[in-house]
């Protein structure tokens, strides 16, 4: 079962989902899904490879890289044919992510994080949200970015006869420069919960700023978003305040967690890729080494062995969490327990504290191999350490190992937060 | 397909397989398969689990527990099913190896090598000496020893009329003692190879000798064999001198490889598990930690956390690898090509270095989490660190990730040796 | 100043100090100070080293050796010139012990908590205490055992007209089988403290049981002691219940942290030359290498780079901190404050958490220089692992770990406890 | 004795050493020597600091903040006193540069490498070079550069009457913008060894390119230097082709190697206190931790006592390497052994490697600490990392750990190369 299948919930109003203007939401055509998607992100990296270092140079926001994004076809993987997505399982979906997370990762981020917000309509959205959502994504080609930072209790949401109005600021919003559309939260305080809905990016009184300033993961538009009297309708709400999570409705953090496992082991290949070529095309061996080419030296040979058990673990495992998670998506929404959900949490953590590890350590170590020549700003290979360092700090390692260390020894899942 | 489908190679000479004589070759009676050879794993781990701790530090041949072996049916898990075998699969076999491994990792090894010297008279052997060979493993139920160190070139073979005639000692021969089979290799100074071929441990000449005496692993009954004009016929030989190894006949030292990664994961497994024993009945909770129960200890759950994620990728690199091999075998003699023998070999030394440092580590820093009581000598727990030392020195990882990096950077395979 | 001249406390209750009967306290003779302690310890580390192997295995009580070490003279290290003994500084103290633990790490640390004993005289006692003792200790050639693990709050004191009365077990007593005279501990009820005090070995209702069975540091004679209905005499009594510790008193921990810092180092120093040796004189180069010699191998070479470069910090780091301890101790107990005490504290935990890793890794890594030869029992070279792995969990290092950062953070020293 | 009295090789042509003339040696003022080094260092530190990200950002060459070097004084303190240098010994020297490395180690690099031509002069010039030279130094306040990279061998130098023209380029020559004077090595073939001089930067002929572009370690101005038939002349030769390096001139690498040494462990004690300084004033604790400040989360704790379990052992080695070497330099020239150099290489070898893992541990895992707020630009903090991996790559630290191996193992020194 692909997403699509697991729209259960019956439109709990009865009423149509609220439509937002063609000014509030842009049309840019509709797009079609890749034949191949694996061959369509092949594609893609190769055109993003291009200019990757330039614009990891820059940073900024890649307002051409991401109309190729959208031109691609591969933001309707995620939206189920019936809508006119291509209807991938998520294993499909994070191949393509980690194929361009290899050689950008930024952009890489934005891509995952639009499949993410999709997944959300499904989790959190009735059948009405989906529909109108999932229709208007593929017709108009919607790019959809996130303002759900569950940390940031700043934006506030205050309930009204139409609906919620939202004020304050929210930070870490991935992808929302140059989006349509967004997952938003905000801080319920009369319930002490937070309210989560979807709004068209340019709904009147948000604003959305260039403001992120990472030294890593530069232009994956992760800026300040800020609300003044901005109006949600009741029927853009996905998810209202005070009401329960459900085993399924946080399966949303797994896929977010999930995101980031495959973009760094994403990270960690193109390290890998990147060392690789340098060694073979142009690294010189050590004076002392007493061989004629860098790839004959034992320690040199050794230290690829090294990288290579660091980067193995991390692809396997990162494969296992998505089949894993696809096979409890397909188990549909009434069916997934806790454990099912707790089972795919420690799955996915597995993955991501490897991968993290795969992606920092290929990240630093390359350099060893390589030597002080591969350090030239042109190459660019030090973007894989900053992405990965940047990235893997999404929420710590250490909390994620205590997690595992509980479930290992009591069978306690991971708590369903928004990082677990 | 199942070892036994692959038997392609025909009877070389017409002639019936030698045929050992009574005395020469014991008959314990005929054993048969287990209804299921997971249950009848745990079953038999169980039991052994028991003496286990006293025997590791007795040391010496574990007679008793061979028999209980024997009698379990497991030994006939690589024999296939026309020969009265279980016709297991790779996969299985090694499943039922990690169990054993996990609380007596010297028994599981006796047991690992007897089902490898069985696949040796697939990879190695015609279909005479199959025949003859395999169904005497069942009708009477033998014990596969080996006696092949291919580093040991002191037992030299000189040929004759009826075949060749064995001298010297050889070391690091694992389940010889109490064996009822062996396969042995000898050198040949004029072709500068070494012959490989079957006989019975009681054959006469051959002096079985209990003198292994490392710190760890001491069951494995590894200790030297001594030949003195010791006849092999021409028909006990399966690989004669000056033959050219096979991409299919080397596949033998994979499975031998294979063993251990499996070795390593049990070992890795079960100090996990008994770590975890002792932290939820036994352990107390550090004075300075606030905490009522160890477990509840944040740096103890991180600590399992780490540990863990030094395990999941030791099981599941080495799963992986067993499916490859599996598949592998299932192309047959003759489809398989160097490149496929090399895949096999990248990924068993992946699971190998993998498991490795999950045994090593595991079985050093489970203490650091159930501190100074678990040291008892009654609780045995510092087996699992002795076995694995003893057992990952099998052959230097060093030249093992020198293979990987070879691999990962030039796609060159393992160059086929009895090590790799 | 050495501990001598810090005797300040004057004698509490102008009584002489309670003296123990013949019956009580054996006279082994006068013990002489060596002309050179550090020519005595290599002598004495040689005889050791003799029997090493073979004491390890069989574990137990080494009576013949204890008596080596009373009859070396080196017992006398901590006694001042005073007192009939050497009068040496700590940092020749700890190197004695250090040379000791290179080839017996057990019989190392009941000489380390001889000193110990003698520390805790003058750290607790009063004049006529250290008078009264120390003269006996020289006289009468004693040797000192441990009976204060403060964590077995089982040992309960209940006080009388003549002093108090001691009932109960105490677990973990270091050098107690053998000993001449106890330094002990007991919980006093009434003020929730412990009481600290003296006592012949061979009082009354003390029973010393020989049931220390760990996998490591097998002779360090720590096992329990059973007090049924002990007097202990007020003037044994070196701090009454009740007593705030002072800076100096407390300093004791830091030397028993000092002792086990340097019994790493020593264990790290004695593996490392093992390895080296068995390099030299007996190590095979791997086939695959290509060079004549183990150690012309890259990895062998690189390899014992890596073990040097964590040797040289333990010891530098550990003989930073002898030399802190001393010029503290040489304030004297009245200059001694908060501060000087913790600084102490923090450089004997960088030494302890620094050695603790030395010892275990070169412990567990020598053997995959060595290989697989090497372990055979014959050698003894598990010892190292053994020995260092069982002493490195007298106390947990995360919370070492944690008082450092607490102290490089913040500036706030290590809460005096009994390990810390 | 410092280097002054060192210089005991006698003028060896008797004529004047070159003077270059006053178009090829600016003159920048006297400067006179600070009267405390340390704080002379301190507060030029803090002056670096103020624009040190910035700068980072920037890259290029930092005219203004060379010039702040020189005005310091401290480029004074290798030239002896009798030249009216400060004539301090190494280790004030490596103090000094160590509290520049903290803050910034790409200028930091550039004055260290000014001390080292100076050292140079020393270990190679004859009387009247030092003469002429150390008195220039101070007289015209010199800045020095490097451009005697050994390993790139196209300058050509060929043989006249004057002395030697070269020809080719040269890479890799810290300092060499903005300086006065440099150091210079040329290939010369006829006796396939290389020749060493001094030049004035401005001599006819040499063209100093601004070309480095290494993503760390930026403002070292270690780009290209090119030579166009540049007149050598005999006496600005401090070692002529074919002159074999003596135990005393090769001690130059031990210094150079040390000043790395010292930039990676001012590199990692800048990074920890960039941490101490975000984690006191900033950083929020995790909202899993249940704690009020980040620094009472337990795993920020024993994070922040692994970071210094790294940095301690830098400190102190690095500190015992300038003891060593200036011991070493003190016996003079004639004095000094193959034994006492090699020993001095080898306490300076485990130096730099434990601080080059200190450098890179700190400059990564400081942010497990923060978290992903302090990757923001504005803070700089991955400038550690980035400055730490360009500099560690100098010269492979696999060999480096392969030199102490041996020596380990078997006393052999490294062998005296540029790099050891």
């Amino acid at each position: 079962m692909t997403l699509a299948q697991a729209s259960t919930r019956p439109d709990e109003t009865g009423a149509a989902a609220a439509r937002p203007s063609a000014a509030e939401l842009p049309n840019h055509g509709r797009v079609l899904p890749p034949a191949d998607p694996l061959v369509a992100a092949d594609r893609l990296a190769a055109e993003l490879a291009r200019t990757a270092v330039e614009r990891d140079r820059s940073g900024g926001h890649a307002e051409l890289e991401r109309e190729r994004i959208r031109a691609s076809g591969l933001l309707t993987l995620s939206v189920p044919v019936e809508y006119g997505g291509a209807g991938s399982d998520w294993p499909t979906i994070f191949a393509t992510l980690r194929r361009l997370a290899r050689v950008d990762s930024a952009l890489a981020h934005v891509y995952g994080f639009h499949h993410l917000q999709i997944a959300g309509l499904f989790l959190y959205g009735d059948a009405a949200q989906q529909s109108l959502w999932l229709h208007r994504t593929i017709e108009h080609g919607l790019f959809w970015g996130n303002a759900l930072n569950p940390l940031d209790k700043r934006t506030q949401a205050v309930e009204t006869a139409d609906g919620f109005v939202l004020d304050g600021s929210k930070t870490f919003c991935s992808g929302s420069v140059g989006s349509d559309a967004l997952t938003v939260s905000a801080w319920h305080e009369p319930t002490g919960t937070a309210l989560i809905g979807v709004l068209p990016t340019h709904r009147a009184g948000i604003t959305v700023n260039a403001d992120w300033d990472a030294f890593g993961q530069k232009q994956t538009d992760s800026g300040t978003v800020d609300f003044a009297k901005v109006l949600i309708q009741h029927r853009e709400v996905t998810q209202r305040p005070g009401i329960a999570a459900t085993p399924w409705s946080t399966l949303r953090s797994c896929i977010a967690q999930l995101v980031m496992a495959n973009l760094y082991t994403g990270i960690a290949e193109g390290a890998f890729e990147a060392a690789t070529g340098y060694s073979r095309d142009r690294a010189r061996p050590w004076f002392a080494s007493g061989v004629a080419a860098s790839l004959d030296d034992p320690f040199i040979q050794k230290r690829y062995g090294e990288l290579w058990v660091l980067l193995r673990p991390a692809q396997v495992l990162t494969d296992l969490a998505a089949q894993k998670l696809q096979a409890t998506l397909d188990l549909g929404p009434d069916a997934v327990t806790d454990l099912h959900r707790g089972e795919v949490a420690v799955a996915v953590a597995e993955a991501k504290v490897t991968a993290h590890r795969a992606a920092l350590e290929i990240g630093t170590q390359l350099f060893d191999i390589t030597g002080a020549s591969a350090t030239s700003a042109r190459l660019g290979f030090d973007r894989y350490w900053r992405n990965a360092r940047v990235h893997t700090l999404h929420d710590p390692v250490d909390y994620k190992l205590r997690d595992l260390g509980r479930y290992a020894t009591t069978g306690r899942v991971p708590d369903p937060t928004a990082y677990s």
